[in-house]
């Protein structure tokens, strides 16, 4: 069976990756973008929320880039299923290894082999929990590949044989991967250089130190009877520090017990 | 100052639940249809992949609605500034109170002031994890409105004046609230009756009994050397069951120490 799709499609574009180096192109040194592919049933759906903003603003200059896969493609017959029903009985419909095998050797194709450089990944709530340490490991990588599951989810050999990384969004149920894809590529895009007007951003921010955010504050100095905390507008940039990072402490410690047990054993070590 | 915006705009629909129920209108059953108000920068980002698939379905047929309210609406000046720097100093912008709180009080017009009928919810890094238990809580009101955080954030005086619940998509950091926003009305929406085809499968998936879901396997039986399951082919319905039910404990042992001491804990009680 080919690997490639059983039709021609303009979102099948070739990856810049696949030429050769030497070739000269009207940008030679966006080669090597970062790449997000993305085997989804509704590749209509990308690139969403990451055209927006910052994110569709890189996207557009070609500071990375998104190839939405349809797994259609590699479907089979008039209506080129892709699933069928669950082994051993029970609701809802399973996506086919065979087809999926398919898109994946597609997907694939001019992808390292090294996971490392380049994550297979599988959309999914029996995953490991995608934290900020994920998102560093996506971007410190050149691109990845993510499938998006619908119905009852993936025929478990196509995990096994591909050796695919499964990673959760969370602990919910969503109707499919596309929305976890598109959260995970945007928080691996913000930490790529580049792609934030204000480095400084991805610094000072939640989980950098293992802490909550302190509160923010902006004019007016008085609004609802509520005014800016005096400290910040003293004008004295220690004792603003200093406050902040009191601030961070209490509410991590109130709100995150877990965040707080892992800060205070890893200041513990150092 | 007024709570209304300052130019009229379509996508600031007013929403049946404001008429009066007696009201005879083309589809009067679904007058009370669960609704998402979302107070955005990127209004144009929604539905997004909301439209799609299940959930884009049910939004064509009104069994749920979406409110994209634009911020920057409520944003004053030649270029509708919404945000200011932080007090104090540092990076990044801060969404002034007194612009977020009028799109607050122009969301909240025709909602009960009960939040447990209508949760207040800023999507933040800061805030409690949103879990499946958060998706039944919000699929049990009759509605929502969502804050999009952009930049640094809110102002803090603006979460305590209206008192909203900070929730969190999980420990790490996106650009916005808008892909937050998105993952948790898919979550919650999928809930909601008459939204699944198949209503057995809300009911067989992970976290619904607090274990990760069993692997699901479909034809072909032979698939790259590797076969379904025997038993699962046995036909005996009752050896299926017991399978799939080991396999999600082995599973949710192995990946989520945390979820199954959850669980053992759970069923020590009962």
């Amino acid at each position: 069976m080919s690997d490639k799709p059983s039709k021609s499609h303009g979102r099948l574009a070739i990856s810049a990756t696949a030429k050769p180096r030497d070739l000269m192109t009207d940008r030679p040194d966006l080669a090597g973008a970062w790449t997000a592919k993305i085997i989804t049933l509704f590749p209509e759906a990308f690139p969403g929320v990451l055209g927006a903003s910052l994110t569709g603003k890189a996207l557009q200059e070609g500071k990375w880039k998104l190839d939405a896969i349809d797994l259609r493609l590699f479907g089979e017959g008039k209506h080129r299923n892709v699933d069928d029903t669950p082994a051993g009985g029970g609701a809802g419909m399973v996506l086919r290894p065979d087809i999926m095998g398919r898109a994946i050797r597609f997907a694939q194709k001019d992808a390292p082999d090294d996971r490392a450089r380049w994550p297979l990944v599988y959309l999914s709530p029996r995953g490991n929990p995608f934290t900020q340490h994920t998102a560093e490991r996506f971007a410190a990588a050149e691109g990845i590949t993510m499938i998006c599951g619908r119905f009852e989810g993936l025929d478990q050999r196509v995990i096994d044989h591909y050796d695919i990384e499964e990673v959760s969004l969370g602990d919910f149920v969503m109707t499919g991967g596309e929305i976890a894809a598109q959260a995970m590529i945007d928080a691996t895009i913000r930490l790529r250089p580049g792609i934030l007007g204000n480095a400084a951003s991805t610094e000072e921010e939640s989980f950098s130190e293992g802490l909550l955010e302190h509160p923010q504050y902006t004019r007016p100095a008085t609004w609802e009877g509520r005014d800016i905390p005096e400290v910040l507008t003293s004008g004295d940039h220690g004792k603003v520090a200093k406050w902040r990072k009191e601030q961070a402490e209490e509410i991590t410690k109130a709100r995150r017990p877990d965040l707080w047990r892992a800060y205070t054993q890893d200041k513990a070590k150092h």
